[in-house]
């Protein structure tokens, strides 16, 4: 079955109390799109944070001692850094310009997540805003997904992306954060292939590789395109999970 | 514009020798596909390496010193880790089940990306041949492009991906090994984000984005679809390699 994946037209820009689910469901009718079951909706985290205002003004931040060392460390704005740090379990690496951390939703990612593009608040000065994440994004596209099905009747998944860099390889990549209606991995261990050779290790991040899709067709923060519609996702849907996806921090040769 | 990414119907079993762009054309044909410039074609490494005759008969492997004691620590085959070490620059992590290496094409991988599965060569047990990665998989892909490029007159790209680990995160995700005729990064460093602010980081692994959407629809060895059609690709095609995605040892915070 062909994957096809279709930008969402026309979201306008987000503020705090805007209801995603209905923007949505308006893009969705100007594209034309009749949700189906089986469908699934992906939003970047930032306007879903935009949403739920998880916005922050640097001018009301007073840093840390403990920001202060990190931001000579790492050449950033010790009022950024305190709020890295409040969004953070552990910082894994830093030098300048970077800063790695477990985020306290689990995974490993720069920053925090937090950064300063597209973020605007009225009457505000754009520099002195920056968007944390979702708090909780398993909910937030689990809320989503309610009201789409709640104004719609479709059961679909809604998947919740950001970018992120990784080790090893240049280049950012779409990166599932918040999960709700699809798997976020698909379980093939015990499978055969072709000649019924037992395959040893086929966790497939599923809901990874639909966000790196989904990132793809978004493009990056010039075109803005913070929503694009799933149909033909190849495997069953079903509650799923970030926590799925986290590699537990014993398990992991690489931290 | 849509992204559509559709399965390459009935491509046969592949044997050394075989040519990859004739069957591709001949699936594409079946699928009523006819290709346009600014397609792409991504396929799996287990079939150009099967075409390219990639693969090696462990019964004729006699192991080194040294992967004798790697096969100990890690607890495989020591023939199969002596073709691991073969394929590989450097060890960074051992333990039982596990090597993570530098390939010699200069990524990180998992057993230097040399697996047991859908393998199998005329008159052999399956369980004694194992397939290597394509020498050099930009020139596999060039290759392919090249000949399609004569045989149908369309300027395409051509993506060859394999499945990898990764850190931090559970689950394989598909993953670029071999590039020709698309950007492996999208370098939109200076550009502006809705409001005018700069952005700092945003080199996107388009690529890998790309062989991430692929992988989903392609599913793991069970169900054997080994190529996909890609049409929609949001980024002008160009030449591009798989160099680009490697990140070099000195500006890698995790290894």
């Amino acid at each position: 079955m062909t994957l096809t994946i279709t930008p969402l037209p026309q979201i306008p820009l987000i503020f705090p109390g805007d209801n995603l689910a209905d923007l949505l469901i308006t893009s969705l009718q100007t594209a034309r799109i009749t949700l189906e079951d089986g469908d699934i909706l992906v939003v970047t985290q930032k306007i879903v944070s935009k949403a739920e205002g998880r916005l922050v003004n640097l001018a009301t931040i007073t840093p840390s001692k403990e920001a202060l060392e990190l931001a000579k460390k790492s050449e950033k704005d010790p009022r950024l850094v305190e709020i890295i740090l409040q969004e953070s379990n552990e910082v894994l690496r830093v030098r300048p310009g970077t800063i790695i951390v477990e985020h306290k939703l689990g995974f490993i990612c720069a920053s925090a997540g937090i950064d300063h593009s597209n973020v605007r608040v009225e009457g505000g000065t754009p520099e002195n805003w920056v968007s944390l994440l979702p708090e909780n994004p398993d909910n937030s596209a689990l809320e989503i997904r309610r009201r789409i099905k709640v104004s719609t009747g479709a059961r679909i998944g809604v998947l919740i992306i950001d970018s992120h860099g990784r080790a090893w390889r240049l280049g950012t990549i779409g990166t599932a954060i918040g999960i709700s209606g699809l798997p976020a991995i698909v379980d093939e261990r015990g499978w055969q292939d072709l000649y019924g050779y037992r395959l040893k290790i086929t966790m497939v991040a599923a809901a990874d590789e639909l966000a790196g899709a989904a990132a793809l067709v978004m493009g990056e923060a010039a075109e803005g395109i913070p929503a694009v519609h799933v149909r033909g996702f190849p495997h069953p849907l079903r509650e799923g999970s970030l926590k799925e996806l986290i590699r537990p921090k014993g398990n992991d040769l690489f931290r």
